[in-house]
């Protein structure tokens, strides 16, 4: 038999296994599947868009069985199995054909994925919400944010010194961070739908905005270049190559975000400059921050982020994201910090 | 017999004990004991100014043993065993008399407390300098650079929020950093000699300057309150009270260290504001930097450093300290980052 400690149990270990992906485009998700008795048999997590979903990971791990067997089989899941097909099928009925006999998930999908516990009900499986989810929806309150907002998951890059500079005044900043956090910067690149410069930033840096590995491939996924201002972009710059391109000619991040959903970009990656990246944290439009912090003091030049704050309690703080499994470490000489807003009250 | 490997062994682990101690007013010093087969028996570290050193706490973490049975071990210290009697009694003493019939040391000293491989040559004890020493000169490069020009060993203390602010436009700075951040930097207090402040801190945010346990108690050792500048001091300041304080009419870091020279202060704290801490940083006299970090963007306000860079290549640039065994730590939602400026090739 399985018991509500056990069931407990699975959802903690379904949510530290999450963590081991990315948000992003689709949030973090973890799966347990326990057997009749309640023993841990396999667990499942969501890498990010275009990976298997935790369910049908999950899944795979087990390997074969005998409809019997799944039958006795219980899965616990951090969110409502989904019921579309996206850019992979629909979990609802992956885990219907495998044959599994009960399904617990703590967080009910109100996405354009949802209606997964209505569809396996259908399919004569045992489906049921846990019901204690705090944990659960705090581990993609801001994705869940986004969703509500209709807009894409939002990332913010900041790769600074220690004194938070990411220029000299001359304008030299190439390299402030290490290589180790370059290239982890291209893995971030590599994981988002579309990036975000503005046109300083791409006059100045002239970045090709691509997602490359460490010795200079291109990643099989190449993110959509926006750029955003009104300056104008001679054609020599090294972004503006191919249809996959274009620049948004406002310093309205509504606009930007309204453009970003016709493109439908769900996942979207602001890299600077400092304006740019302002402007998103300052409409609170910024869910999680990666920060590459060099040990260097410059001590002159442009800061990393500007706000129109005059108080300390207007502050805009966060917290590491624990949830997920690097949310602090060391790359070469710089430290990276994985930050999400707080979650609120 | 011992062997060179066995010696090299040792010293590896007595660089890798001496990180569990303090930098200050004496430097990081880890020693081992072998038995007459080369094998480990005891480690000791010095935990800083005040507690045994390395050599005297090996020896005891031995315990009694007879002078026959003495005779056969060999001690590796990284540091010349120091010859004078400062806080503690002279270590080549309590190693002669310990009946310790071998020591290998790695570094000389050529401070006041030099000499003794000499006096244990005196008293009929095999010593030797291991030959590569690089290791554990660059142990404690800086606090070696802070002997060789006869002045203090320099600590230099930044709490800031992610964007490297110390306030907000309006002056308010209580708290950026976490409970945990403050009750850390009060144990950096209770470890110097010295700590040092401009007026303008002193009058903006009135700082006791004393070093408190997290119950609010004071710790056994007090430092000596220094403040810099010109501006006058009236009476009711909280750090006005004893003798153990005075204003130093300067803005001349160097008349400050010849101050700190005639108090006797060989280890100073940096405590700010931002000028007080770039005229050291400037002027490459901060020996190691502990930066608190809150996880908030203030976004205006003052930054911690302000230096008249001009280009990237002038840069100050440092390392986590990974020596120490606190290089980056959590502190409730912050992080610490204790660095030290790159040796010098």
């Amino acid at each position: 038999m399985v018991t509500l400690r056990d069931l407990e149990a699975a959802l903690a270990t379904a949510l530290e296994t999450a963590g081991r992906g990315h948000r992003g485009a689709n949030p973090l998700v973890g799966a347990c599947i326990l057997d009749q008795d309640g023993n841990l048999i396999a667990t499942g997590y969501h890498l990010g868009a275009g990976h298997p979903h935790a369910e049908v990971d999950a899944l795979r791990r087990l390997g074969t069985l005998s409809s019997a067997t799944a039958r006795t089989l219980t899965m616990v899941v951090t969110l409502e199995p989904c019921n579309h097909t996206g850019r992979t099928g629909p979990c609802a009925k992956a885990i219907a054909d495998a044959g599994i006999g009960t399904v617990y998930y703590a967080v009910s999908d109100n996405t354009a994925a949802s209606g997964g516990a209505e569809y396996l009900r259908s399919r004569g499986i045992t489906t049921h919400r846990l019901d204690d989810d705090a944990a659960a929806r705090t581990l993609n309150h801001r994705w869940f944010l986004s969703k509500k907002q209709q807009r894409p998951f939002i990332t913010v890059k900041l790769a600074q010194s220690l004194d938070a500079r990411i220029n000299a005044p001359d304008g030299t900043s190439q390299w402030i961070t290490s290589e180790q956090s370059r290239n982890h910067a291209h893995g971030l690149r590599s994981r988002v739908d579309g990036i975000l410069v503005g046109t300083t930033t791409a006059l100045v840096d002239n970045p090709r905005l691509s997602a490359r590995t460490k010795d200079g491939q291109l990643h099989s996924k190449q993110p959509y270049r926006l750029v955003m201002g009104h300056r104008e972009l001679p054609s020599t710059l090294d972004l503006i190559r191919g249809d996959d391109w274009e620049q948004i000619k406002t310093h309205d991040v509504h606009e930007v975000i309204q453009r970003a959903n016709e493109l439908g970009l769900a996942h979207l990656l602001i890299e600077g400059g400092a304006t740019v990246a302002s402007a998103f944290i300052e409409a609170d439009l910024a869910d999680e921050l990666y920060c590459y912090q060099a040990p260097l003091l410059i001590g002159a030049g442009s800061s990393s982020v500007n706000l129109p704050t005059t108080t300390l309690s207007q502050a805009h703080r966060y917290r590491l994201d624990t949830a997920s499994n690097e949310s602090l470490a060391r790359l070469g000489e710089d430290i990276m910090l994985h930050l999400e807003p707080l979650p609120r009250a």
